[in-house]
């Protein structure tokens, strides 16, 4: 099991400059602070919408279940991808990871007044490129499943580069 | 070209009980409210990104490109459909479709400080479904391309079914 308290999460490890993510950033203060972490072999986050994230009365936006599956699945190829090196995630350099590819398919409707659990299995690791699948559940029950395409950051992206 | 002062947008129709998603819904104060249109056999959509919406510093979060197109996708769907029935959006019964599966391609990043333009395309339809590409430009330079594959939703999630 894991043990939130013991652990930090994925995206508490990103540099300052790169924790300002509406879906995932801990800087930014409007944003869905979405906290993802191992759990064996596989990651998990939780995550309870607002009354807000509505699509219909009583269901999740897909929107918002797109954002979640996004940001949890580019924080787990982060994941992996230190995890691959042997390296902690606090060690450097850091490595960041965007969405090449982007794709949810919405099996069920969601229930919007339950906390929703996200599961990320790594597929692939290669290269640049990692690509996770994740479910989405409520009550136990799988009501969404994505793909994320997550490719390494540039080095000119990264923290502390030139750019420009 | 589209006149917005002369035209309602395709989510303007919506029936109250379907006003409430928080990409489109105008009946969510808290939401994106994003209102699309016909421009010939196209569909156009314009959004201008909060700061808040931010990926890293001066780039939209992946997430909210992927709302963007999801309900542009769904509104285009529902505007399709009442054109092959030869039907103005406001008659009866309403026709709402929601997404069965949802691709977002991002191509490169996508500045945060312009008004983004959506663009749809009826790919398909057939029978309850609706396949519509979208391709989110800002300065004129595509940023992202998406598919939503919508699904006519079923009659007893219509205002005034019976539900549950």
């Amino acid at each position: 099991m894991i043990d939130k308290k013991e652990k930090k999460a994925f995206q508490d490890y990103y540099p300052d400059d790169h924790s300002h993510c509406y879906g995932c950033g801990r800087l930014n203060s409007q944003g869905l602070k979405i906290k993802s972490y191992w759990d064996g072999d596989e990651t998990v986050a939780h995550f309870t919408p607002r009354p807000h994230h509505t699509a219909m009365p009583g269901y999740v936006y897909g929107g918002l279940i797109a954002s979640l599956i996004d940001c949890h699945g580019t924080g787990s190829a982060a994941a992996a991808a230190y995890r691959r090196e042997g390296r902690a995630m606090d060690s450097l350099p850091p490595l960041r990871y965007v969405t090449a590819s982007l794709k949810v398919d919405y099996l069920q409707p969601t229930p919007i007044d339950v906390t929703l659990e996200l599961r990320g299995r790594i597929k692939q690791v290669e290269g640049r490129k990692v690509v996770v699948e994740s479910t989405l559940s409520a009550n136990g029950s799988v009501c969404a499943r994505g793909e994320v395409v997550a490719v390494k950051l540039p080095d000119n992206m990264l923290p502390g580069a030139k750019t420009g």
